[in-house]
């Protein structure tokens, strides 16, 4: 019998399960290398991947736990001479069979649960960003890969090669997923403008920031490809926000406990949109960790909190400010035609030197995309290396 | 003297004002109607909007608070004959105005600050959803902000007689902003399919859920219309998320701690994507206050949180699909060719009963959208209604 599996592809440890014994609550499962792990009856019970319970075709649930009834076994699990663990339910006599990767890559008990904290980055780390060569990343997929891995775990990353045609930065963008598509069309270019709706198409030195915090959702990954570059100065500078956050953190405790609580109002003032958003600057998950980083100074609207608080929120900011702004914790890149800089917009922070637009050109053009299609992306891509394609 | 303001429109209130008087942290305003609030120096410090301060064609600040010093007033504000206030800071002897309107419109001492806590429904609310005309919708300003009002605060509405064409949808979606391109394209149907990826595209029941929540951002808006429906069943079924967050923190507290705490994971597994991400099914925000539902019962990946909350987990979880499940929330749809359906994807659960694919045809199209193009296009309406157009 093959045991059913909710994915598309095998596991990374498969030894087999040679011992399984059930109490009134979990089941333990000890594999043949001599790991062992406990496993609650309600998590089992939820995890049947018998096509009963989860049709085959579309991978999701039409078994639904029953809100008013805890599952318990019939009688002691068993394990299969192929390794598996197979148990049969009380009540309905229900059997579900699971495979013994599976069960060892989704173990709870006693393995770190949760996301990985991010490797952050500053001026001292060596060979950043992160350059591969975008010729080969447009055409093969173990280029696209490498580059992908570096762009979800640094964070900044850089194209040499991306052709300098029109159209190059969406091609680029399109390998990952979807563009985002926001008011300022599916591709934008930034360059100096008679009538800017906004202070990037201007040749005015732009503080570090991320693009969009103005939005409820600020897009998660930013692409910017240099088509053309002979202006005088316009140098980009790159700072981990996440390095921020965690000096923040350690330094200045009462700062950052007003920085991931206070929200501060932003907002992106044109004729035709009007976007205007209230969060924190440094926005925490349920659980405490940085999920993201909302900064942009010039798009600042009326800060509005408690009377109280407001002196309070406005040193913190500044002291965020400073440190966003320490020369130590900037990476600065010079642009070139073909150059194309991927990176986290709700990770890393950018900005760039005042250039001169009368002495010469400067031309970028750029979109947006989300971070959920990086993910999706890389396991696609790990899915084909794990079935040898 | 035309006092200078950040925004393109006038503002609703805007007596003059009669008195200012300055300290070492705030300045005291009283307009002629006797309201009084205080603004602090950094604050209106930071709001000055003059030409220097902030770049009138971007409406976006060149000004940035030194990190290092306070601002203080040099000598007492000056009312001016036209009602606005003046101040000259001490150092740079910088002169900032402030329009009364603008200043009583973001006043921030003693008035409430933050969103207004959103106004919930059940199957008892009359006149549920609130239906618009969407030939109306689609060609005149004045419908299309009575609908927007009623998406964004009830977040529940209905269109008729969107017209039953392949693009209807999109058309009606793009008279608030861009579409949010997925994995399903910018368009998407919704009918019995031999080959399904997705449960939505079978014609089994669907319990109460939200889309995408597999998503780290999931769509703040949706949008179905019904191009064709000859089929039995298939009634929809739709909850306020907002009411069962609410019905939980005040009734199962215990419950609602988890909800509100213990990540999720939710998978969307097919052969070209796979889209994971673990979240508590019920988001707060920064403040406490509920900011989105994340529910999926179909859609469960494997729990992972620490071996002592799984039971906890799944208990609480249970407890919210009882709720969920409630007949007394639910408003219950039935299709007609022409009807849209238009809902906050992020607060509304929606659901169907199965229906009979071999009796007819059910068809609906469909796309999604952001919140925040909501509150842009709403902004832009009101400021041409302002304005006088």
């Amino acid at each position: 019998m093959v045991t059913p599996t909710p994915d598309f592809v095998g596991y990374p440890e498969t030894p087999a399960i040679v011992a399984a014994t059930g109490t009134d609550r979990w089941v333990t499962v000890t594999w043949a290398d001599g790991l062992s792990a406990r496993f609650h009856h309600v998590w089992l019970r939820d995890n049947c991947a018998c096509a009963e319970c989860l049709l085959p075709l579309t991978k999701e649930q039409t078994f639904e736990l029953d809100p008013a009834a805890s599952p318990s076994l019939d009688g002691q699990p068993i394990v299969e001479a192929t390794g598996a663990l197979v148990v049969t339910w009380a009540g309905d006599r229900h059997r579900s069979a699971y495979h013994q990767g599976w069960l060892r890559a989704h173990r709870y008990d006693g393995a770190a649960v949760g996301a990985r904290a991010p490797v952050t980055w500053d001026g001292s780390t060596p060979d950043m960003p992160p350059t591969f060569d975008g010729t080969a990343v447009l055409r093969d997929d173990d280029a696209l890969r490498e580059w992908l891995v570096a762009l979800r775990d640094v964070g900044f990353t850089r194209l040499r090669d991306v052709p300098p045609r029109p159209g190059g930065v969406g091609e680029v963008a399109a390998r990952i997923g979807p563009i985002r598509e926001t008011n300022f069309g599916l591709l934008w270019d930034v360059r100096s403008e008679p009538e800017p709706v906004t202070n990037a198409n201007t040749d005015l030195a732009l503080p570090p920031h991320v693009d969009l915090c103005t939005r409820e959702y600020q897009p998660g990954l930013q692409f910017l490809h240099c088509i053309r570059n002979t202006a005088t100065g316009g140098r980009g500078r790159y700072v981990d926000g996440f390095r921020v956050a965690a000096i923040l953190a350690r330094d200045e405790p009462e700062h950052y406990a007003v920085l991931t609580t206070q929200p501060m109002a932003r907002a992106n003032r044109s004729r035709d949109s009007d976007y205007r958003w209230s969060v924190p600057p440094i926005v925490l998950d349920a659980r405490g960790a940085v999920a993201e980083i909302r900064w942009g100074n010039w798009l600042r609207a009326p800060l509005a909190v408690e009377f109280d608080q407001v002196e309070r929120v406005y040193a913190a900011a500044a002291c965020m400010t400073a440190v966003a702004a320490r020369d130590d914790l900037a990476v600065h890149v010079d642009w070139q035609a073909g150059d194309l800089l991927a990176f986290d917009n709700r990770r890393i922070l950018h900005g760039r030197d005042t250039f001169d637009s009368a002495g010469g050109q400067r031309f970028l053009r750029g979109c947006y995309g989300e971070r959920e299609e990086l993910h999706s992306r890389l396991r696609i891509l790990d899915r084909r290396i794990a079935s040898g394609r």
